[in-house]
């Protein structure tokens, strides 16, 4: 995503504790507490501009959601729209994934959702994918027993590496599709991102894939 | 694949045992005595008209390949073939791919090709498709340890299937192209359908699946 310059937006930010939240590392492992209630938890990595996140959570009260974001410049979008829409269900969290333990305590997320990550095609930039296998360590860290991941890209390199990266880290694929938009997959929430380049006509590549029991080693 | 009536087909066929193995349950466990080596095995289940399977055999001389077809008007095409190329390192089985565990013993096939299987897409005919379940079942117990499957399609939902069945069977995804006409996956060697395919636009998807070692139940 290109990002503007918008020097105002930390501060807009600091503005809304009750939305974003500034100091994620003191509610590790009482998330239930921060939403008042047990609903399960589904995070989203990359939240961008939040349109995913707020949809989402209009059409699914009962989960509670938590949009992770390192650009204030974007995320003051996402804001906006928690703002406008008084969702109790959502916070954000202007963070870097790379330390989602420092934020959540093991099993306190059901689901990480990546939408439109960052490919990163360079070879020497395998490390800083989102599906790279030191960050689905992470994820396995911070998910309940059998947790998921949703991933959706038009990047076809990005899926592709995906696929395989999860696969040989040991989950299980449970849904493919390559062309979401012309699929039967019924209730998709489309991402900012994705509405401008499904216009294109480009192809929107969708997976969901599941932890294996944290058992298998024992 | 659209079948024309050959009704010479059968005794053509007959009359080259050499290369079309005419009662290939006597040989199981033994096929490195058919060969004369004990090169490891590669199997093509549905070979159709043998080019991806001459043209491999040629390709590498130190795999024996096996080509197994079940209509005897397209498996006389590969015969064709090989009669022309005179090829040491293959031969053809008429017979149904549902009867492997008749032909062959556990841990003689080191690698399974599937190109371009009939897709069965209507659900009811899942039981059908090659990717399903129980030919995973019937494919493992001819396997070596940690064998393969090869698998190529131009069908989108076939694959998409594929994947997902592979997956939630415990086999690990090794290598996958949504697009392998412009990938760079090198050497790859077109079959007949393949050709034709392409030649229209379609994508061509292609994976590699590895099977768990053998003792993960123990």
């Amino acid at each position: 995503m290109r990002l503007r310059n918008k020097p105002w937006a930390k501060e807009k930010i600091a503005s809304y504790p009750h939305y974003v939240i500034p100091h994620p590392e003191q509610y590790k492992g009482r998330w239930k507490e921060v939403f008042g209630n047990d609903h399960p938890i589904h995070i989203e990595i990359g939240t961008g501009k939040g349109k995913f996140i707020t949809e989402m959570a209009k059409l699914h009260p009962h989960i509670n959601y938590i949009g992770i974001e390192l650009y204030p410049s974007v995320l003051v979008s996402a804001l906006d729209k928690l703002i406008e829409n008084e969702l109790p269900n959502v916070r954000l969290l202007n963070v870097n994934a790379k330390d989602l333990t420092n934020f959540f305590a093991e099993g306190e997320i059901e689901r990480i959702y990546l939408n439109f990550s960052d490919p990163w095609p360079k070879k020497r930039h395998e490390k800083r994918r989102l599906t790279y296998r030191a960050f689905l360590e992470l994820y396995e860290k911070v998910l309940v027993d059998e947790g998921e991941i949703h991933l959706k890209t038009d990047n076809q390199g990005f899926f592709e590496y995906s696929l395989v990266s999860f696969s040989q880290y040991g989950l299980v694929l449970t849904y493919v599709s390559l062309d979401l938009h012309h699929s039967d997959f019924a209730g998709n929430v489309m991402t900012e991102y994705e509405e401008k380049f499904a216009a294109k006509g480009n192809r929107i590549y969708r997976c969901e894939a599941k932890y294996p029991p944290k058992h298998r080693f024992a």
